[in-house]
This record gives C-alpha cells, structure tokens and sequence, in this order.
C-alpha cells in the first residue's frame, strides 16, 4: 500500500495469484476431494475464482452519473454505452479487458468458465436479459473490471416492471466485488424505499462503500454543504455502524472540467478528491491480492482441520464388524473428538467448525469408506501453510527484491 | 419575520404580551378560578410567564467555546465569566438585562417572582450552588437571555462528582428556552454517553436545535469536509428524526477573527454561515411572541371548553336532594355530557379532553357547589378569542401601522 512505500504491480499479483493456483490444484484440491472437504466447508474453487480480475461496483440513483464515471474513468466509451439525463443504463454491465470492444449477452456470460459469472444464472432469464459483458483494450481494465447498473428507482410502478430482483442482485455482485462506489448528486439525495434495502444488503461489506458526491460543483458551497450533511444524516441512519463511511467529493465528468462559477472556493477540494478517490482506485489491485491470499490461508486452516478430524475419525473406525454402532458412537462423542484433535495438533479450538453441524453432515457419509489419513498428507499441507505461501508472497513483498 | 419583509420590533413584543397579561387577568383567570381549570390543565399563569425573555441556551462539550461565542454575541463579558482551555465553565449561568453588572447566586434568583427560575428549586441546594445570575447594562439582553452550561464531560469520575442531575437540569432549561444551540468543535467531535442522553432530553424540541460546528477555520477544507461528515453521520442517529438539524459552520471568537491560513476558502463560507447564525438569533423575540400568542390562544380555547363543560354539569345538578347520586350518574355518563357541549355550542370534538382523566380529576369535587355559568361568561371568554387577542395582534402586525 501507499503507506508502505512499496506497491505492488498488477503482474505481481498475477503471479502470486497464479502461485496459489498451482499450489490449490497440485496439493490442496485432491485431498479436499479425498476427505469430502466440499460438502463441509464451501465447494471447490475453480479456474476463475483464482482468474477473475478485481472489481468495483457502482450504484447509485438514476442519473447521478455512473456511466460518466466510468467512462471518466477509462477515458472512452465502452461498447453498448448510453448517458443522458432521463434513466438510461437499463442493464446491469460488466466492463472488463478483452482484446476487441465486443458486447456479450449474459446468457453467453454466465456459460464461460474462466468468468466469474456461473453464479448470476440463478437470477433467472428475467435477469439474464438484462445483463450484458462489455470488453474493451483498455489499460485499466487490464488491473480492475467495472460493473455500471441500473439507477435504483423510487418508482413503485417502475420498479414492479422489472423481471428479477435487483436487491437481490446488487447484493450478489456486491459481496464479490472489492470496491462499491455509491454515487449521490445534489438534486438527487433522497434516499428511497428501494435504495435503503440496496443499502441494506452492503451491510456486511462496509468496508468497501465508498460515497461520492457527484457533480458537487453544481451548487455553491452553502448548497453543497446543506446537501452534504443531509447525506450523511441519512446514510448513518441507514448504515448502523459507527464508523463514518468514505465520502468523496466531486465531478466525475471527462467531457467537462470542475465548474467554477458557482463554487469557485470547491475547485480545490474537488481536485484534491477526485485524486484520492483515483488512488483509492488504484489500491485495488494490491487490496484484492492481499485478501485473496488471506482468503486462501484461512481455507487451507480449514481444510487442514477438517482433514485431521476425518483421519481421526477413520482410524477410531473397527476394521471388520460393528462399523455402524462405531460411526454411532463416535458421532454422539463428536466434541471430545474435536477435544482430542485440537490437544493432539496443537490447534485453536476457535478454527473449529460447529460441531452439530459437522455431525449432521458427516450422517451422510460412511466413516469406514475413507482411505486412512497418512503423515506425508499432513505434511504436505502444513509445509503449504508455513512454506509455500510464505515464500510466494515474500518473493514479491520485497520493496528491493525482483518480481 | 423576515421573509414576509416586516420585522416586528422588541418594543411590539412586549406591548402584545402586556395585552395579553392584561387580558389573562382581568377577564380570564377569574373564570379560571371559579371552575378550577388549574386542576385540570395546568396552574395558573403568573407574572414572569408574561414577563420572562426569551432565552438561548447553550450546550456542548467543554472547551467548544460556548462561554466566547456569549462573549461575541454580547461584544462584552459577563459577570464573572471564565473563558479557558480546560473545562471552565462550572455552573449554568442565566444571562439577563440588568441596569447594572451584578452576580446572583442560585438560592436568590429561584426565589423572584419576576424571574422564571422557580422551579428549579426541584433540583435541591447540590443543583443551587452551581446556579447563578449575570445581569449586565447589554443591548442584546433587552430581547433575549443567554443561558451559559458547564460542558458536558465523558469521564466517568467528573459526572459522578457532580451534586446533581445535569441531564434533567439540561432537559428543565431545553423546555423552555426558545433556541437551544449545540456547540462541537472539529477537535471534540465524539460524542459522549453523557451527551447522548443530554441530546435525547432535547428530542421534543428539535425544532429549536441548532448545531454549530465552531472553530471551523482550524482545519483545512478536506479535514473539515470529513469532521462535519462524521458530525452529520452520528447526529443523525441520536437524533431520530429524518429532518435535518440546521448546522452552521463557523468560528465565533471576538477576540480572533476567522483564519484564513488554513481554509482560505472556508473564509466566505464562515461569514456567510455566522450572518446566517445571528439572523437565526435576531428572530428570536418575533418567534417567541408568536409561540406564546399561539400557547395563549391554545390555553384560552382549552379553558373555554372546561368552563362550558363545568356549566352544563352544572345544570344537571337538582336544587335539592339526591346531588351525589346525580353527580355519579353525570359521571358515569361522562362522554355524552362532552357530546352534547360539542353539539350545542359547535366545538370541534378533537379539542375535548382526555375523559377518563377527566372523570378522576371531577370525582374530588362536589358539582353542586360550583356557580352556575352565566351568558355573560361565555360570551366574555368568546370575545377574547374572536375580538380582544385578534386586535391586540392586529395593532403590531400590519407593516405599515403604527406600533
Ligand atoms: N459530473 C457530472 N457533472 C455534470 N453532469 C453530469 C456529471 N455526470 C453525469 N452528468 C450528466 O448527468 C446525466 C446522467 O448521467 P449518466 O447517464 O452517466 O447517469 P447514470 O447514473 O449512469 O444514470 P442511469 O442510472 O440512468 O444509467 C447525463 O446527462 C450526464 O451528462
Ligand atoms: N471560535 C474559536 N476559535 C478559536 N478558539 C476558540 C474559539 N472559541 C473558543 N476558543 C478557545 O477555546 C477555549 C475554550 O473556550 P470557552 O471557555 O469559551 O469554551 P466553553 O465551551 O465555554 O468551555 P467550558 O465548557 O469548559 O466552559 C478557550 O481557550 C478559547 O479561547
Ligand atoms: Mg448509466
Ligand atoms: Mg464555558
């Protein structure tokens, strides 16, 4: 990060992501696959969970300007674009890197198994009809893909004609994602019915909303502070959380420069903004790599765990006669078991899983048909988490070291 | 007020409201006596409800400058003023007229029937000794008192030290005064368990807050950008209310004026914010004569209804024999009597009281001793409403009519 003094380059990350990759699928994915990892914890990780570019994600009412923010953004338009004054944007749009500007239909999108999207087919052809990828050879789209959306509506009527169901949506895309920009403008501040429960669905990921008040320097500076501690009244009412979100004050325009004949003491303050929020963009990549490394480590933890519970398991497990009454009996006893790993392995008995839920998992399973834990596998793993990890990240952690 | 381009003089305010205690005592506090309306709404008015000023009352924490912006609004000090870095001010002080500067101890000012500080004696000699008068030969005070508080703390140890009930002293004061400001400083802007509670008492009175953000030229744009944000953010969440309190930003120092080294932009802001500010105060006395025209009004229309009440019970009662059995039976049937007043003399049912109280409060009394009404009594009370507080109004409310 910038406080570091080092910064990570976009190939650095590539290459740590793609270490991790090689580490999952050689030594972490067959033994997740041995000991029925998937059904316990979450579900393999594939191809594109390790591929998928860092994303930001804009919401906002309709015209407060997130399609001109993107495309201040990019210093283009993407393929398919509309900006305008009524509401324009009526698809959800995933903007990301490809050699041609090309647009892509969502039922084409969620089938491609280096993107992300597999997930969104859930929502139904109402939504998959209104959601679109939209590639161009842009040198930002290189480092971060941009999702621009509809503007929420206030509307009832409008909002009953859609086809799916955007809260829902928006918060699908919003806990992958790694940034959220909520875009606000002066004359749009009220914050409807709709956009509280979008706003409801950030809730977990608070760490990633970033406000910007857009087109601030449309008013004067009495305005826009009326306006802005208006916003902030209500969006603390809204999010519950003591801690202040990030507001960012601005004009995100690149067809036309900060206003100054209504607010000339805001140019200033605008320029100083718009910088920050332009490195708090570029922190992304740097940001997404160190979460998905953390991510990683604390699905190995895991794994490792859950590993050491079933060999531990299978080795209490009669060779001939009574396999069922044993499987019983050692389910009932499930926490000593745990007791008894945790002591044996010197583990945090808070990396535990919950017991009643591992117990009804494991009744789907015979205990006696998983071949016997070996020490080459616990090994293999713990030099994953104290050895390889460490040294791919040390190889492009160091401010002097080659990368 | 302003917007409707006259400006009713401080001379005119108290010329209205000597009619109206000309009016309260020669023509309805006599009727009020009779039927015992003080029983059932509230005790009777004396002197200093007419007489009292309206009054500012300042709170905030300490060191926000609430005692130096008394200082700015007067152009003077107060008797016995302490203006300092560390916390202060250690006492609630009434700032008021006085042909001479002169301190009244707290044990004095409850006791002077002129005065409105009766019923502080509530709060016992621990809440007395840290309550005192300034008076001083001041402009401003001719048309409003200024009330100085101790700032409110967060230590846990100082609130205990304290002889008295400081939030019930903050909400007595908050009831009646006629503009509450609510002072933080960019430095100070955590806001303490203690000054949630002090902000929950003012919720009944929102519409007398005002927050100002002093010492504002102490910090840049960006930094004050984000101090008044995180203002706005939790204010809106003590106060519920999704109205916004008005926030004025400024720096209200006699003895320094605005910097401009560190928000050379801010500078405009601030002035236009503190001219803002002191309209805002300049209102005062012309609001304040209107609330109590209206509370008169409100007081008078609430009488009326008692005393016709009382005079058709009245009326039910027999001459002679079988009263109490007679007064149980109007008792009982309670909510006819109210419909038939309503009825006959064509009052608006939602101005009728709570019946159930009524009903406890009337059992102590014995019906038959009460006088009965005479016409001339109700056409008195209706002329005060329709003639005498109409003209009385009339007479200071026309712009281009002597006062
Ligand atoms: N920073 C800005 N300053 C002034 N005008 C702007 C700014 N950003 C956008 N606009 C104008 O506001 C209108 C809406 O812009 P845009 O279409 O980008 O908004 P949007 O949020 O994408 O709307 P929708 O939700 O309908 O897609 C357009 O007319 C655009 O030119
Ligand atoms: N507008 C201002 N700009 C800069 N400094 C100020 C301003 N107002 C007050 N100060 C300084 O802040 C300090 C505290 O001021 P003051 O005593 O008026 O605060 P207070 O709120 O009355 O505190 P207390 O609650 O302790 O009585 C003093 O040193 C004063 O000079
Ligand atoms: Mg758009
Ligand atoms: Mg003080």
């Amino acid at each position: 990060g910038k406080s570091s003094g080092r910064r990570m380059t976009t190939k650095d990350c590539t290459s740590i992501v793609e270490g991790l990759k090689v580490i999952y699928f050689s030594k972490i994915k067959p033994l997740e696959e041995t000991y029925k990892f998937g059904a316990f914890f979450s579900s393999y990780l594939n191809e594109s969970d390790f591929s998928a570019k860092p994303s930001v994600l804009l919401l906002g009412q309709y015209s407060t300007g997130k399609t001109t923010f993107i495309k201040h953004l990019l210093g283009q338009e993407y393929p398919g674009i509309h900006i305008g004054p009524e509401p324009t944007t009526d698809r959800f749009v995933v903007v990301y890197h490809g050699l041609e500007e090309r647009r892509t239909p969502g039922n084409t999108l969620i089938v491609q198994p280096d993107k992300p999207y597999q997930g969104l087919s859930q929502y139904g052809n109402g939504f998959l009809a209104k959601f679109e990828g939209a590639s161009c050879p842009n040198k930002l789209l290189e480092e971060i893909s941009l999702v621009d959306t509809p503007g929420v509506l206030s509307g009832e009527k409008q909002r009953i004609e859609r086809t799916y169901n955007f809260i829902d949506v928006c918060g699908w895309f919003a806990a992958r994602c790694d940034l959220i920009l909520l875009l606000f403008d002066p004359h749009k501040l009220d914050i409807s019915d709709e956009f509280k429960q979008v706003i409801s669905t950030l809730k977990g990921h608070d760490d990633k909303v970033r406000v910007v008040l857009n087109k601030a320097d449309q008013v004067d500076m009495q305005q826009l502070m009326r306006v802005y501690g208006a916003l902030m009244w209500s969006l603390g009412k809204v999010f519950r959380s003591p801690e202040v979100c990030k507001v960012y004050l601005g004009s995100f325009n690149a067809d036309a420069p900060i206003r100054s004949d209504l607010n000339p003491a805001g140019v200033e303050l605008f320029t100083k903004e718009q910088g920050n929020l332009l490195n708090d963009l570029y922190e992304i990549p740097q940001r997404s790599c160190d979460r998905k490394v953390n991510e990683f480590v604390k699905r190995i933890r895991a794994a490792k765990i859950h590993i050491l519970i079933m060999g531990y398991l299978r080795r209490q497990m009669p060779a001939m006669m009574g396999k069922q009454k044993a499987q019983e009996k050692l389910l009932r006893n499930l926490s000593d078991c745990f007791a008894h790993v945790q002591r044996e392995y010197h583990l945090p008995m808070g990396d535990f899983p919950d017991v009643n839920r591992y117990r009804e998992i494991l009744a789907a399973f015979d205990l006696s048909t998983f071949p016997k834990l070996r020490d080459k596998d616990i090994k293999n793993i713990e030099d994953v988490l104290s050895q390889d990890i460490p040294s791919l990240v040390r190889q492009f952690d160091n401010p002097y070291g080659g990368g």
